[in-house]
């Protein structure tokens, strides 16, 4: 069997193509890799297929003149999903779509960038899905997504990690930050816990007790 | 009296230039076009020169290495304050330094963009400076802003509004929205009024009785 023909177990988390502004052919190229299920987003389509990407799902409310059936023939099998309700955004729509698929994780790549609103939008409502999916929205300066109740990972020494709570956060305890929180409490918008690093090499450790707290992993 | 030579009254509002992604060439000459007092976060000062710019402070904690010094004399008259505390970001003690010297209002470019953590950080804290600094931060895409408990605004037909709440917001009215609010209450992460827009040409009133609410003018 060649390289090209790779069977998918779905074990690899899905990815979905937002409609902000586009990361690096790199960073795409390694989420594109394990040859993923991919969901691209509305009008986001056009740039996505310029970059020569097989899609396996084109979702959206279609809204600004936008016909999605001229993609069918040259991204065949393309399955076209018209979601018009408009109590959501199209990633929440995604996301929703995934889990029905009984998809467990999916990484989000173009959900930043461009328009402010729908940046601090996509970034916070992962809070919401909790349990149900595990999101990682990732761009070219950053990874993010909600922490558990207890979190650990291995980190290098002075890799920068930020704490951004999701309205307010308290019982926050960690091991190996340079600033370091004990039963700490953290507020969107009057403290939160940006612009911290890992102290050594080693586990980080972060628990909390209530709340939604999201970690960045952001670089310059 | 030559173009060349403006009298601050200092009416106008101040200009912070942090250190995310650069806005337009368009957008940074609007902002200039006025002769604002300009300060610049820290290492972004090496990107402002490159584009030929004025500047009347340098603020930063310096840390990377940067001797600020290099620039006094291609700058002059430039003063240099150096914020070493890392309890706030440098946009912050920027604030804290133009409420210092009287200033009453400033708009903020550069803030958005490149780091996740930087941008949500950025825009979300600029809540505690309500009734002290009339903040404004812009980019290419967006125009965002602390409203006061009722706020009233002529805008065309269709302009896309968005409601972001900064943890949780109640008693919340809007007239001329098409999508009204009526005593409603928007939760950061769980319900946002995102993607909103004006119904017809006229005066869009927004009110609310408790938290801190942003307006995001955005657009594609």
């Amino acid at each position: 069997m060649s390289s090209h023909h790779i069977v998918r177990d779905d074990q690899e988390p899905a990815l979905i193509i937002a409609n902000g502004a586009a990361c690096s052919k790199e960073l795409l190229g390694q989420l594109l890799e394990w040859s993923p299920f991919v969901v691209v987003l509305d009008s986001a389509i056009d740039r996505v297929l310029n970059l020569g990407i097989k899609v396996d799902v084109l979702l959206g409310d279609f809204d600004r003149d936008f016909n999605p059936d001229i993609y069918k023939e040259s991204q065949f099998p393309l399955e076209i999903i018209h979601t018009p309700n408009q109590d959501k955004t199209d990633l929440e729509k995604a996301f929703d779509f995934l889990i029905e698929r009984g998809h467990q994780a999916v990484n989000v790549i173009w959900a930043t960038g461009r328009r402010a609103d729908h940046t601090i939008t996509n970034i916070t409502n992962i809070v919401r899905y909790r349990n149900i999916l595990k999101i990682v929205i990732l761009d070219d300066h950053s990874k993010i997504f909600l922490l558990p109740e207890k979190f650990q990972k291995w980190y290098p020494k002075n890799t920068p990690l930020s704490l951004i709570p999701i309205g307010k956060v308290s019982g926050i305890h960690s091991q190996n930050l340079f600033y370091p929180l004990q039963n700490d409490e953290l507020t969107i918008g009057y403290r939160t816990g940006s612009s911290n690093h890992v102290f050594e090499d080693g586990l980080v450790v972060i628990e909390h007790s209530e709340g939604d707290l999201l970690l960045m992993e952001c670089w310059d």
